[in-house]
């Protein structure tokens, strides 16, 4: 499948490269392409590099990436004709770390990031998913031991489906459970600030959250 | 132990019922003892009622069981004299149901209620924990079989140490995580959206969260 990632950090490299390994043909978006050429070396030839635009044209489905404070201005950069009737993976954290350690969100409680790019752009189908995690546990589950949870949200069934079976059949996950509708974004961004204080006190990002009952 | 327990609604009298069982003396303190007096039949010898500033007097131990949007003016009407010098266990959360289902908090994300709680009562030896489950849970984590996780976080050393061994002794949490200073509380109460989401896909309140790592 042709995808499109927009982002160039961390979390875009770990998913272009899974996704390359899988066999898809992927482009990564980002304002200063030749910030990737080591990436693009190394993840050899189902991966390129464009600018944001070019990601999401390229794309049957897209991964937002990037920065959550930036997201909206990059997915406006990428374009709403690119984003329409695709479904668009949100897996960005909005962290504002103006303030110090550890961030706080620019977003949150009664409105989130989620919501903001599903309101900006009503013609992509945003399912939020994998914010929770570290990059390399995004897309290899099983580095973290034992049984944990995934969350999705989104108001379109059917492109919630779709991402449930890319999280369980591409990358691994067993255990996926849906919140509802998009709104269920502030509850996975709102983790953010007891993640950040976990990855304190274990000096390491690799955990995740099982709901036991 | 002579326990004060500010509050009269469920987590109040879940706690209370617990602590006498346990052979300890509580106070519940309220706005209005009197609705109280079926709990008080029930709970027998252990227990009385009074208002705030009584329970928080009679308390050498104190728990804020009052819900979250009023738990300043509960714990003023306590009376900084009678919280002095005293561990003082948050559980509360700041919900606000005024906007519809499901809640939103009314101070997070830069600031949380148990950090208003230790700044309005620098005196007091503040804290947080429980929130973060249901109040059947709280005293009976066994409701929910397997292993998971209680947080604690708080500014005085020695008073987590008092709260992680009453956690552990008497309620029987075997997990118990310590988040650091009382800036901690911004993550447990922030993670009241999904867990209020949870509660709504799983129509259950009996589920706690494991860090698995």
């Amino acid at each position: 499948m042709h995808i499109g990632i927009l982002g160039s950090g961390m979390v875009a490299q770990a998913i272009g490269q899974k996704l390359t390994e899988l066999g898809h043909t992927v482009k990564l978006g980002t304002r200063d392409p030749r910030k990737l050429d080591e990436w693009l070396g190394k993840v050899g030839g189902g991966a390129s590099v464009g600018r944001f635009a070019d990601a999401a044209a390229f794309g049957e489905l897209l991964f937002n990436c990037t920065s959550g404070i930036g997201s909206l201005e990059a997915l406006t950069s990428a374009g709403a004709e690119n984003l329409a009737g695709k479904v668009l993976i949100d897996v960005a954290n909005a962290l504002d770390f103006s303030r110090g350690m550890p961030p706080t969100l620019t977003v949150c409680n009664t409105d989130s990031l989620g919501e903001q790019i599903q309101r900006a752009f009503p013609d992509a189908k945003v399912v939020k998913t994998l914010n929770t995690v570290n990059a390399y546990l995004m897309v290899n589950p099983s580095l973290v031991p034992g049984d944990h949870d995934m969350f999705v949200c989104g108001n379109d069934a059917e492109a919630k489906a779709t991402v449930t079976d890319i999280l369980k059949g591409w990358f691994g996950w067993r255990s996926v459970i849906d919140l509802g509708d998009i709104s269920g974004a502030r509850g996975v961004e709102m983790l953010l600030p007891l993640w950040v204080r976990l990855y304190g006190v274990f000096q390491s990002p690799m955990f995740n959250f099982k709901v036991v009952r």
